[in-house]
């Protein structure tokens, strides 16, 4: 069942991020402070999460981006690592799509990285109607280009 | 001549921004006002101008991007609109790529619109050896894409 993240699933949220580097850990943690400091509204971070009985099994992040009219950023969908395959994130990425149109988002961003262990990630994107729009080698570092996708609501 | 931009420049550098829309001279002040405050290094927004006697034709603001090793945004590159064609942006890129090199950058992203009026500005980043990597259809609203180009130094 999927809800809006309140404080107290911080932790949860931050055990599940098992796949990124310290970095992006640091970087989910920065914007859950906001989240939680400011709401969702004023921050412009949206968090939820996905639950089967009390436990958090994934959660999504996205926002509006900035100078642009109904272009909303998904910033990231994380499964734990045991709950794959289970569906969770087909359910959060349908939640944060209805949730962006609702809000009058016209179209989704998603970048993420083009290394090996996001092949999962990039096959569920393709896989659920999202175009790949465009792979800057060597973005993140050297051997770890960026990969965007997009999706028109 | 190029230099570090100073507090007092801040008025001059925003009233440069003719071609730009309201939200987008407001995104201006708003990282203007950070480097003030915080500058260059702590904020990641950093403003050169260039000027000729006391008149400043031109501006740009670039700084690193977040969860990467070397990637620079260039945000803006400005020329007073009485100064076209005299070199300043020419000057102004030269500039940033330099010091963007110095502080250890390996890429430079430049986003910038499909408008028509911003063609001369896309001419400009083809013309200085940028390459376009992509085109997201109706990015900033409907009728106006988001063109990026890169280059790598």
């Amino acid at each position: 069942m999927i809800s809006i993240a309140a404080e107290q699933d911080g932790r949860l949220i931050q055990s599940i991020t098992s796949v990124f580097t310290t970095e992006e850990v640091d970087c989910v943690a920065e914007l859950w402070d906001e989240y939680c400091q400011q709401g969702a509204q004023v921050s412009g971070y949206y968090f939820v999460v996905e639950r089967e009985d009390e436990r958090v099994r994934g959660f999504a992040c996205y926002g509006p981006r900035s100078l642009t009219v109904g272009t909303y950023d998904l910033f990231w969908i994380a499964v734990d690592s045991e709950c794959r395959r289970a569906g969770v994130g087909r359910l959060l990425l349908d939640w944060v799509e209805e949730d962006i149109h609702r809000m009058g988002g016209r179209l989704i961003v998603v970048e993420t990285s083009g290394l090996e262990k996001y092949a999962p990630t990039r096959r569920f994107y393709l896989a659920t109607g999202y175009l790949l729009e465009a792979t800057l080698k060597d973005f993140y570092k050297d051997g770890d280009d960026l990969v965007i996708f997009t999706k028109h609501l």
